[in-house]
């Protein structure tokens, strides 16, 4: 496996998925979710959504942390299980940043 | 800024995100959602995982992708309008690979 | 149109908006929500039902009986979109109550 | 109890729901729900809105007509919880019918 343990943990996270396909769906509870397709797997986020959803109104920053984990790790699994590379989606959001450090320095001064 | 280069998109995203408290609502878009406040936040947010959903069970990765980018740009920004630090949840996100390297690695074998 | 004044609301509303199919865009937005399809009105509905989880958590019954109703425009034209005949759900909450009034009273009772 | 057999389904089922305040959550789902508090029971609607969403987009008329029927249960459940008298949500919905009857035939007419 490519990964080091100086990448972001969501790239780490994501390979860790990815290497649970083909997995226990009994000892792994990434592979039960593969197991149940990515209709069962998107159901699942958006669960979490909404769980994310009520703790940000209800006000419990700390609740509001767990419950974004649980919302990021059942993303990867989505993308993992209909095959996004996290790469598509962080390039995405470079674009967000501006193309290039100069775009982004200057937005950071703008604001 | 003690943002660098080196950093993943999303805390690089998540500073600039940051910068943006008390920016101007008519050229920011940021800036924008930290105006209508935390509840007006966490319902694009809302909207965001619908449409995420949505493009997974109509098994669109590119449009996938593209979604769970607005999906998580607009979690750090009700991360930043709430009081989450990003560090909290890659440090939930660390306990679910595993409290070590080594554990991790195991994790792996595992699969 | 075989509606008439003594049925339920949501009977009435649904024959309106069938009878909007191939309606003109420009001056009904359930033709226009038909013209998008399925899948956007699907989004729609998802986005108010967000919304009505959201003023339920912040405790403003006026606004949640508000975003309720438009929660159910949309299931309405939901249906009216992918062929649900509103009967087949008022059986299926009729199954809810007890398949007999008896069974129904008593379940009242029992409360 | 003021229901009776003429009533439409969903006002038969709210009183249903209403007589629940107080009940054994062992035996009865809805005073569990109750138990639960507003914020639990709006997560549940959350849920099974993106599980009806989920089945208009996978195109399964027949799960999306029993999805419809969970997603309006906990939507009575949580008017109940929170004080909506389902009247304040029939009368908003004739709103978007027009006020009267003429005005509905009109705008029946014009579709």
């Amino acid at each position: 496996m490519t990964t080091d343990d100086t990448q972001h943990v969501l790239d780490r996270l994501y390979a860790v998925i990815q290497s649970r396909h083909g997995g226990d769906p009994e000892t792994s509870y990434t592979a039960k979710l593969f197991d149940k397709g990515p209709e069962k797997i998107a159901q699942k986020l958006g669960e979490e959504a909404v769980e994310t959803v009520i703790e940000a109104v209800a006000d419990s920053p700390e609740n509001l942390a767990s419950e974004s984990a649980d919302l990021l790790y059942h993303l990867l699994v989505l993308w993992s299980a209909t095959g996004v590379d996290p790469q598509q989606v962080w390039e995405a959001l470079e674009g967000r940043l501006g193309t290039s450090g100069v775009a982004e320095k200057a937005a950071r001064k703008q604001a």
